[in-house]
């Protein structure tokens, strides 16, 4: 299979809640798919699905020797996933620079600002007083 | 919309090659929709299709003021579908090392063998002249 539609398959797999939920029960490790689906209030098939979509994508295995057929969570395609959001931290690291310094900047300009603001109220004060 | 299902929308909108295509040409920089359709075979309402979902996605934004509209990427859900990545990060890491751990003890038993492969092949190789 192209890496390019492995992505996809790895991708497609992570678009759920249920099957993220799901590999972050496995990431603790093994489990079979009664312990898998006891947190859910979802039937043992509807899980099975999920797990089989995940089976598919390769982000988890089946053991074949245990009877209890467990399942687990499989490192690579999520490595590969995650080397490929990689790419884009430089673009959004710069956009969140930019809007850091953009607020530090607002927030300097509040800073040299307000000496007038008291000033303005004790004038007040004063005005007040010498009324 | 809940946190969970805007990153099921990102992760989506990502499984889908031409769409992440579109996602590194905007990377450097804004582009209209007839650019980015320039390098594809593709017709302009199918790029105009997966422009849609990038933008539903919010991984795109396409600017309102000036007429040419160019689409722009958005920081926030790479950033957002990066971190959901990072926290399995540990995991496949320490399963790089265990499998990185594994072959340098497979390599160690090969250069600890080693001197007896070619003893084998040279008693071989004596046997043959003997005959």
């Amino acid at each position: 299979m192209l890496a390019a539609d492995r992505l996809s398959l790895t991708f497609s797999a992570l678009a759920d809640p249920t099957r993220r939920a799901l590999l972050a029960r496995l990431s603790t490790g093994a489990a079979s798919v009664n312990e898998l689906a006891a947190p859910f209030s979802m039937s043992l098939p509807a899980i099975s699905k999920h797990l089989k979509v995940l089976e598919r994508a390769q982000l988890i295995a089946r053991s074949k020797e245990a009877q209890w057929r467990p399942c687990e969570l499989k490192a690579a395609p999520l490595k590969d996933a995650t080397d490929w959001m990689e790419q884009y931290r430089q673009f959004w690291e710069e956009r969140f620079d930019r809007l850091d310094a953009y607020l530090k900047e607002l927030q300097a300009k509040e800073v040299t600002e307000q000496p007038a603001l008291p000033k303005k109220k004790r004038t007040h004060g004063r005005s007040k007083e010498q009324r």
